[in-house]
């Protein structure tokens, strides 16, 4: 399938998660490369290097969205870095450019994204994370990318 | 004093809100202006309009940073509106152009920018909002006004 | 008049101005002051202080649109600070938020202001500055400010 | 070569070209995929859909930073649409995410993206577009990319 028809995957959270946020981060990158979608993030360390280190030994494909000026940011498992020069506000971005959004521990940055995946009307699963009404709770890696991709659509065209 | 050492208290909330969310906005403006502070918002409908419209009426200053290119959409009691042309990514630059933050009824707009004004080390006082973490929830409009402003400090210079 | 009524005037320029900029800088702000308009600018050194500077000793209002987080970064000329955290992007919002620009010498900043003026269909005007196509060059800093203001339309409600 | 270490070129250029543009652009986009480098553009038409057009036919791999929310408003030859929500303030993410930039033809949007090149401290090559100062004017596609090409250097991890 074409790259821009893949569903692209959000996975959103803390720079400095707990050992288990940061497994389950890990094992969720690796279900979305699996499942044959595009893993999104913010493209720096914690839950983002994690999840996007999943998807990469798994196969996928990862994009980071920068808030800085340099792609050279971007952890190591970031095939295509954005930069953006925008600081914090480059969350609203992570949100706009994912069709879900699994979000894993988290502080406000987290939040921000989460917040903004629901003003874009995207799903947003949480694992481990806020407890935020209209945010699908679950409780495994499995189910958050289950829940990502069920209804998901990408491109058309 | 100066316009540009005077406090600036962000009121943030939805563009929707309930009939008590609006008088607390529109009161919640009027003590800021009270009290000598730049009211900063997003410039729009609701709870945004109710305290820009309380500020000047009791003879304050306001400042609405606008999701749109023209500064056409602000509201009548904005004196200056600042278009960004960045869609709801403008949240983030609501809560850095705050001193302090009052959040006020509001949905995921609003949780955004208690996000932002969480991770820009901003005080955010809630009323009748989102039960967030670190934020300092109170029950009237006069408590919100006060927490603002106790602790914020200005421009030195 | 209300402030929110007011034609708004850029000035647009570098930030290490020769002597001759500087003077230029500093009549336009005071010229705009004289004629009741607010003058917008970047906020910072060079042509930016100086035209923010001769708004103020003539009585004026400015309003500086920074591209970093903290609203000390204003020259102390600026009455309303607004912070953007986009850096350079920044520059496509002091176009958006002027009626008319006035563009002083300058480097790459300033040329991108004056493509970001033009791509707004603002009035574009130039001292000693890029000779761009459609950017009206003129002698003088009164001559700068007549064209500035002729056919500016300020807000109506 | 990994993805993330390939070179970047930008090309930027108006939305209406005349023919000879068109051509310009989309020899331009071959053979920056015939030598292994990824295009970037603004995702949406004329030059940027020429271009991206070009390098997709020759095995190319294509970046667009859209102005507006929707993935959907890439032309067909982007692989990889990054959405920013930000209207032509998106001109200076194009030019920080690019190693070398060269310029089409193009209106106001594209002298804003060269100025940006600029100030990021990219090298700017012009084909029969904008005369400034700085940028790099060649005669053909072939010199063009030659340019775009020479001392750029891509991410070493």
């Amino acid at each position: 399938m074409e790259l821009r028809k893949k569903i692209r995957i959000g996975v959103i959270g803390g720079s400095s998660p707990d050992k288990e946020s940061r497994q389950h981060a890990f094992r969720v990158g690796q279900m979305i490369a699996e499942k044959g979608a595009i893993l999104v993030c913010g493209g720096l360390s914690g839950v983002m290097e994690a999840a996007s280190r999943g998807a990469k030994e798994a196969g996928g494909f990862t994009i980071g969205i920068l808030p800085g000026n340099s792609l050279d940011d971007a952890n190591i498992s970031i095939d295509i870095p954005v930069a953006t020069g925008m600081g914090y506000s480059r969350n609203s971005l992570v949100a706009m450019n994912s069709d879900a959004i699994i979000a894993i521990n988290g502080q406000y940055g987290t939040l921000s994204e989460i917040a903004y995946g629901c003003i874009y009307g995207k799903k947003v699963i949480g694992l481990g994370t806020w407890d935020i009404k209209g945010v699908i709770q679950v409780k495994s890696p499995e189910q958050a990318v289950d829940e990502a991709l069920k209804d998901s659509f990408p491109l058309t065209s």
